[in-house]
Formats: structure tokens, C-alpha cells, sequence
């Protein structure tokens, strides 16, 4: 049977870094987890690339015919195969909570953004879009590889494993982010965003002090990744995280 | 020739307001520009839409047969036509400025952000996106009718136009943002944000304050939407434009 990239499946143990920029991240965070890297005779940079493969005893394959079954719009020259994993979150460091998100774009764009923000810890409730998707990786640009990212089965899952942290829900009927910004004193906290279509059900206010981004009539809500990314900031500015 | 919604072009007179959301975003907000209104026979609320529509004495077709060559995937139940059309930016109120934005996902992202932080002209410096694609104006959730948003050939044509707006370009080694807040004192302020790839050249550290939003090493960059997001709620948020 030839040697050839199948489409990605949710059921399937492997991944797929899609791109050079996302298989050499992975490569420098987690070796182990690579399998095998496929590289287009046509990438610039193939040959540096092999050399940095072989010093790592991960197999590379250079050869157009593994591929044919990538989709033409996708133009990945290069595309690493690593095997799925479960991190667990830290303790004593503050966490990004996502309820239900179900866009693979801004579950990426998401990991990005946190970890652009030093927020390094992330909580996927389910049901939710695929973490692993090649689709959730791209738009990550490889830092999902530079985060702890875990799945629960519900929220109270997630609580019960981290009752020490504040939680954070982001509701339209919270307090104004400034206000609670400046009353607030907790560096290890929890920040609650739901989905894209109904964000938070009413119940997530009883959970911690919900805030909500101050906002002009003018719109119903934000873009989830540009609310998470605007209230990540201002935690993250506020507790030192960033400078 | 039977009357159905053919595929959008850029030059094109018409543009498409798409799905039920942007439609009544536009009746409510420039009606003039509505030329036609489709409706699918199976969208829930047909008759009031219908009857909005004879109120303000716009076209109004309920019916399947002019959706075909509208791909399945879009799924929209209504489709407005509009004239596409120029603002003028507000002299006197605060701007944020792209350069080159080549995503329309991101430019219609952007809109729906700032509009809903109460800065409501945006200036679009060519090259860049359509902003009257039918995916912007979808991604801006109807925004783009509540804000101005003009096109320029260049930067310096857009700061010949407005002079006296305080200038601070976006970019990786500008200042940090929390230290450029807490020293400036001018609400007349427009903020500059470049292409998704390279962000701003060089040259534009010239223009004004560079700002830098604070980021951990762990990733190159932000993504656009989600910067201009973080910036444009800061500035927002300490002049007083949201509460």
C-alpha cells in the first residue's frame, strides 16, 4: 500500500500539523509525538528540514505522491503526522475555559491568542469542535502545541478538578469588565466563554463573578475569538502576565 | 430572464446583503439602498418581512426558484440586494484604519468588533478585501450598514484627509499598550493596523506612537481580528466610547 496522507478523521489516534510553521512547532515542543513528516520536493527548506528530522529519529518523507489526497487548497508543503494526546491543566496557573465552542477556526484562533497572552492552560467543555483537527491546528499556527489543553465531559467536571480557581463568566448581563478588573485580586482565575451561536446559559452567573465587555447597542455581541481575546487580555495585562 | 440571485462580483453595482440578520440590518439602517428583497417560502417569519418590506415600499420576491445559484452551503433563507455606496468619515470622531486587509472574514470581523465598541468609521487603505463582498458583509453581522467605512488609494491620502488625528500604527516593537494609554490624552485618535501576513512596514512607525500589544515569545503574532479587537477595546474603553 503506498505511503500516503489520508483524510483527517476525529476517530483516528493521529494528526495532522498542517504546514511547516505548525510541524516544526511541534517538533520543538514534542518530538516524541511526531510519527512521520511529509515534505514536498518542492519546499524551500526541505533539506534543512530532513537533517533536523534525522538528528531527531523521526522518518521523513520527501516525495510529491503522498500528497495526492491533500486537498489542492490547502498547499501544505510540508505536513507532520503526530499522535493525539490528553495534557492535564496546571494547578496553580490561571485557565481559559471554553463551553461548546464549535468553530475549528476559533478554537484555534483562540489557543493563539492565549498563548500570545501567556494564559497557557485551556479547558474544552464538551460537546465541542475537534481540538485536533488539522483545521484547529492551523488556525492555532502551531500553538496548540505550546499549551495544556484538556477536554471534560461537563463543566462541573472541570470545577471539581480546580476548585481553587475564580471563575470568570462572560455574559452579557455581567458586571462591566473594568469594574470587576478593578475590584478583583485573585491572579489564579478561570475565564468562562460559551458558545458562538447562545454564549452562556443563565445558570454559569451562580458559578463566579460574571463580567461582560462593555459594548454599543450597536451589534447583539462580539465575535467569540475577539471576546475571549479582549477579556484574556485585560486578565492577563492586569495579573503581570504580559509586558 | 427569470429573476434569480446570480454570483456576486466585485464589479458590480449590487452587492448581497446575506441572510435574514443583515437584511433587516440594512432595511433598518439605510433603506434606500435596498433594491430587492428574496425570500425563501420556508423562512419562519415570510409574512412580517413581507409586509416590512411593502411598509418601505421595497421589492420583495418569496420564492425558492431565485436562490438557485446560490451555493447550499450558504443556506440563507433571505438574500438582500443593495447599491453599493461611499461614506464619508467623521472628522471628528475617533477612526481605526487597515492597511491592506486581505481576508474578508477578517474585515467583516472587524466591523461587527468595532461597531460594537462605539468606533464607527473605519478607512480601508487599498489594496485590500471587498468590503461589500457578500462574506464581509456576513461576517460584520450586518455592522457594516451601522458604521462609515470609506476606501483610499494610499495612507498618506487617507492622513491628508484627516490631519488631525492622532496617529498610533500597530507593530511589534511599537510601545506597550498600557504605557501609550496612560500617557496620551486624545480622543481624536485613529488606529492603524497592517495586513495580515506582515502587519505595518517599517515606514509607519513615523506616523504617529507605535503601540505594541504586550505578547509572550510563545507565538509570532496575533491574529488580526483579535488585535485590532484588544486595540480598539483599550482605546475604547479609557476614552469612554463603551460602558
Amino acid at each position: 500500500m503506498p505511503d500516503i496522507i489520508l483524510p483527517y478523521k476525529k476517530d483516528h489516534e493521529t494528526s495532522y500539523a498542517p504546514g511547516a510553521f505548525a510541524t516544526i512547532e511541534l517538533m520543538r515542543t514534542r518530538p516524541r509525538l511526531l510519527r512521520k513528516v511529509y515534505i514536498r520536493p518542492s519546499f524551500i527548506e526541505k533539506d534543512s528540514l530532513m537533517a533536523e528530522c534525522a538528528l531527531l529519529g523521526i522518518p521523513a518523507l520527501c516525495g510529491d505522491e503522498a500528497f495526492r489526497r491533500v486537498r489542492q487548497k490547502e498547499n501544505e508543503y510540508v505536513i507532520g503526522v503526530f499522535d493525539k494526546y490528553e495534557d492535564r491543566l496546571d494547578k496553580i496557573k490561571p485557565h481559559v475555559v471554553l463551553v461548546s465552542p464549535m468553530d475549528m477556526g476559533n478554537l484555534g484562533t483562540i489557543i493563539r491568542t492565549i498563548a500570545g497572552l501567556n494564559i497557557t492552560d485551556l479547558a474544552v467543555i464538551s460537546t465541542a469542535a475537534d481540538l485536533f483537527h488539522p483545521k484547529a491546528v492551523r488556525a492555532s499556527m502551531g500553538a496548540l502545541f505550546h499549551i495544556n489543553c484538556a477536554l471534560f465531559d461537563s463543566f462541573d467536571a472541570y470545577r471539581a478538578a480546580f476548585p481553587a480557581h475564580a471563575c470568570y463568566p462572560f455574559m452579557l448581563d455581567g458586571d462591566a469588565l473594568p469594574a470587576v478588573l478593578a475590584r478583583e485580586r485573585n491572579p489564579l482565575f478561570s475565564l468562562v466563554f460559551g458558545n458562538e451561536a447562545r454564549g452562556l446559559p443563565p445558570e454559569y452567573a451562580a458559578i463566579g463573578r460574571a463580567v461582560r465587555i462593555p459594548q454599543s447597542p450597536l451589534v447583539d455581541s462580539l465575535n467569540l475569538s475577539v471576546a475571549a481575546g479582549i477579556g484574556a487580555y485585560a486578565f492577563a495585562e492586569k495579573y503581570g502576565l504580559i509586558s
